[in-house]
């Protein structure tokens, strides 16, 4: 039991740790990120730091190195997310079009 | 050091947790998501739901409730993903052009 419960914890580990390298390649493809919500990942980063120092103060490694990998896997789609504000408001100062039209509200479809 | 520790880990664990809701507020806000990836979201939600299996399996019930929590707002992110890649299918198939234009390479600003 003690076996199958590391085992789920593991494979647990390992899919919310890999599971931002889509997100990242996407990003890197497109050039795009202004669908993803910049809180989400400042508070998501936020968090996985949080459990980094968590297993630090556990003593735990495998907790340490899986919300460590986490970490700069956020940390590059964050890059990506600044840099495309950035660039927006460099073109909003020179009067031009932004990068994404303004938000419109969603089509209620229920 | 007890205490620190499970505050740390509480503090991990409601940031992780929350951090879910302003992409949900977003996809609500604007209607998109096309720049989110579905992979990440898929494999996330699959880490998630493995979380919530070893909490179970380990009669922990924080990790149980943070993790269910955080499994229903990837949910209903993933619901606002599939609902844009049924639309955008539906729009191909009546020869319109799509609700994003096809990814360009990105501007390699390094």
């Amino acid at each position: 039991m003690v076996h199958l419960t590391t085992a789920v914890g593991l494979l647990a580990a390992l899919c919310t740790t890999v599971s931002y390298i889509p997100q990242m390649k996407k990003c890197w493809q497109t050039g795009r990120a202004g669908d993803l919500s910049l809180k989400m990942y400042l508070i998501l980063a936020t968090g996985i730091a949080l459990w980094v120092m968590y297993g630090v103060l556990q003593g735990d490694a495998v907790i340490v190195l899986a919300n460590s990998v986490s970490l700069a896997f956020l940390a590059t789609i964050l890059v990506f997310k600044l840099r495309e504000i950035a660039a927006d408001r460099a073109k909003l100062r020179q009067g031009a079009t932004p990068l994404r039209p303004p938000a419109e509200p969603a089509q209620s479809s229920s």
